[in-house]
């Protein structure tokens, strides 16, 4: 390998490095063989100078496969995953899943955990009363086989170089390099084995990219990661200047899942969940038609159970979904004053239901699954000064910080807010 | 201190840091609480957005007062010293500084080793049997008070912030950037003590700035820092084109030093130690015409010889330089075609004379006094096919190599090169 320094010189000159030089680079990182110091020089170069697709191709596949990738060469179908970058009420995993593999689409769905403003799919899960996510990689791949559908959380050492980048970006402020994370999505996502990828690409004020240029340009450098490594990959770049659905919080999060695959829900969430699974089914061959007849005939909703089932949960939530877990208050937020809702922070409409014990502020927090939020006032919706916007679920924690956020987040004005699009683009 | 992210992140974004988190970010980094990861992390994100004046003075301050810091203030006089970048045959420190004590103001010079193309002015000086540069501090500061002049190399723990953030630089490909060499040129020369300095800032193919406009930004960047923190700073802009003087090498220099303070040697050796020494004399608030006198007039030289005695030296070199340790073999490096010298690249010239054994590669490589190269066709010249160039002084060691540099160094065409003012500007 060429002297680190000489990588780091080159990429700060905005050159581009071989494939020989990233894959030594990052399997000598991997092994602890170049100083963190380097590594975040390189890091800072990278945010200034980018990458060009034929560098991050190579990138992310050394950070895939600097630890354990899944074999489902012998689940026959096939295997395509979603992922979202994330948002305020972002549920969609959970019909979605089960869904897509009603449809005869094999979905291997290993998902994260909620940090900060949004909230994590297996914490939303684990609000179901007895449901596991922490299958081995054996159980993962015998029930994607069986069912179709496996929702997990990482196993054993999943690209242990991102892992160990990704600390050191959060501590050098380098993690908003577009490069850097779409190559870190990309990398965790291909050592799932799937064949192919749908990404929801969230914009706006609850989304990491608040503006729709740097979302596109996220979503064009993951499409492109996709297409060098030939696993096909199809962006959605949809709209997060509001929560996504009327719920914000695990438990209440599962319920609206429900209502969805019940053929009902709000029509947000059911748009965006029908879109994702139209995508996923167009990559696996299946004709996209069957997404919502397979909302509304139940089958969907069946294949939820069944892996609530599977993986050691009480499937009846299907069927009476008050039985989840339930905040003791339900208090209202009110309208300071008559208008339309003009603008809402999002982030700190999240921030709000994480002060109630909805999400963690670090990684040791622990989650109240039955607290969060129910909106009734979305963007461009009139409301009159003392009416309800939304209701708080909670225990004792936290109910003056959330409204504290929630006084913050929405603005009350004289017009209401231009209708956006919740779709804005689809990128392949 | 706020968090070291959020000052990178701030430096990331093009924003300015304060005084206060500077000093505390400096004196953290000193003290080891501030990791390297981080540090290498701030030096690429100030390589690409610079620091200014405000931040510039604080953070030289800072360094300055990291270690320790020689207090001449009961040294009656103005006490000025000089500093150059480096480059090929840069001897003027030797003439210099005997030159501007002899018309009165002190000179406590502290000099650096050679490391790659570049000679040091304490290698130079140990070539002159007996001398030493190591002296204590207290020693340093007597020989100021009594002869007006010093030479010696650091001494206990000069600028440690510097010396740290420079081994960091140095392997995080960040050492190319204009503040942070100016800082570090800065700090280092005023923790000597001095009331006011001179820089040498060389531009050219000897030169570490190989650009006009660079070497402008670091001399200008320079003389801000000296005016804001109150020492009066000079700045001349010198070719570094081709080696400076007809000699290259340790023992070679002094003899042609000596040249020099007998009031002759080679014109551009002569007028850049004066144009020095003038910058050096006004500065001490001394008449400028005096130093061509002292040259002339012997005390100069006769400075020198007390400097020499003073250090453990053997003074009589000054009377009969063919004293000096000699080269046992002289031989030539013949023009190989007939035309005139065109361009020179001045940095093989250098790397020329270290693989004779006149230079170090690497901090550990043992240096030769004797060895280097004298000097006969210069920019313009017109040549002859088959005649010397210039001539090696060797042993053993290297010729070879040095060959093969000289080959590259020396272009010779059909028309001379358009002349160059040795010194392009005065920056103040």
């Amino acid at each position: 390998m060429r002297r680190v320094v000489e990588l780091i010189a080159q990429k700060r000159q905005g050159g581009a490095l071989s494939e020989t030089d990233i894959r030594a680079l990052l399997a000598a990182y991997t092994r602890g063989d170049v100083p963190d110091y380097q590594m975040s020089a390189l890091a800072m170069a990278i945010f200034f100078k980018g990458m060009t697709p034929e560098e991050l191709a190579p990138w992310t596949d050394a950070m895939l496969h600097s630890g354990e990738v899944i074999d489902l060469s012998h689940v026959p179908g096939r295997k395509v995953d979603k992922h979202s970058t994330g948002g305020v009420g972002d549920k969609i995993s959970l019909p979605l899943a089960p869904l897509v593999a009603a449809c005869g689409i094999k979905v291997p769905m290993i998902s994260g955990r909620g940090l900060g403003h949004t909230g994590g799919t297996l914490d939303k899960l684990e609000s179901i009363p007895g449901f596991r996510t922490g299958l081995s990689v054996t159980d993962f791949i015998d029930q994607v086989a069986r069912l179709g559908v496996a929702l997990i959380g990482q196993t054993g050492e999943v690209c242990p170089a991102d892992k160990k980048l990704y600390a050191l970006r959060d501590v050098t402020a380098t993690v908003e390099s577009i490069p850097l994370i779409a190559s870190s999505i990309m990398s965790k996502k291909l050592a799932e084995g799937i064949d192919a990828l749908v990404l929801d690409v969230k914009v706006g004020s609850g989304a990491f990219m608040r503006t729709e240029a740097q979302a596109r340009r996220l979503a064009e450098t993951m499409v492109g990661i996709g297409a060098q490594v030939g696993k096909k990959t199809i962006a959605l770049l949809t709209d997060m200047n509001q929560p996504l659905g009327r719920m914000v919080g695990n438990a209440l999060e599962v319920r609206e899942s429900i209502d969805i695959l019940a053929g009902g829900g709000p029509a947000d969430v059911r748009a965006l969940t029908l879109a994702l699974a139209e995508a996923m089914l167009s990559l696996g061959g299946v004709d996209p038609a069957r997404a919502e007849a397979a909302l509304d005939d139940g089958s969907a909703l069946a294949r939820f159970a069944e892996i609530i089932e599977a993986q050691g949960g009480d499937p009846t939530v299907c069927q009476r979904p008050e039985s989840l877990p339930t905040a003791p208050n339900r208090t209202p937020f009110l309208a300071a004053r008559s208008g339309y809702i003009s603008a809402i922070e999002t982030t700190r409409v999240g921030l709000a239901a994480m002060s109630l014990g909805a999400g963690r502020a670090t990684k040791e927090d622990s989650i109240d699954p039955r607290v969060g939020l129910e909106i009734d006032a979305r963007l461009g919706d009139a409301v009159k000064a003392g009416e309800p916007l939304l209701w708080l679920h909670h225990d004792d924690r936290g109910v003056d910080a959330a409204r504290a956020h929630l006084t913050a987040a929405y603005q009350i004005g004289d017009t209401p807010a231009p209708s956006r699009p919740l779709i804005i683009d689809r990128i392949e």
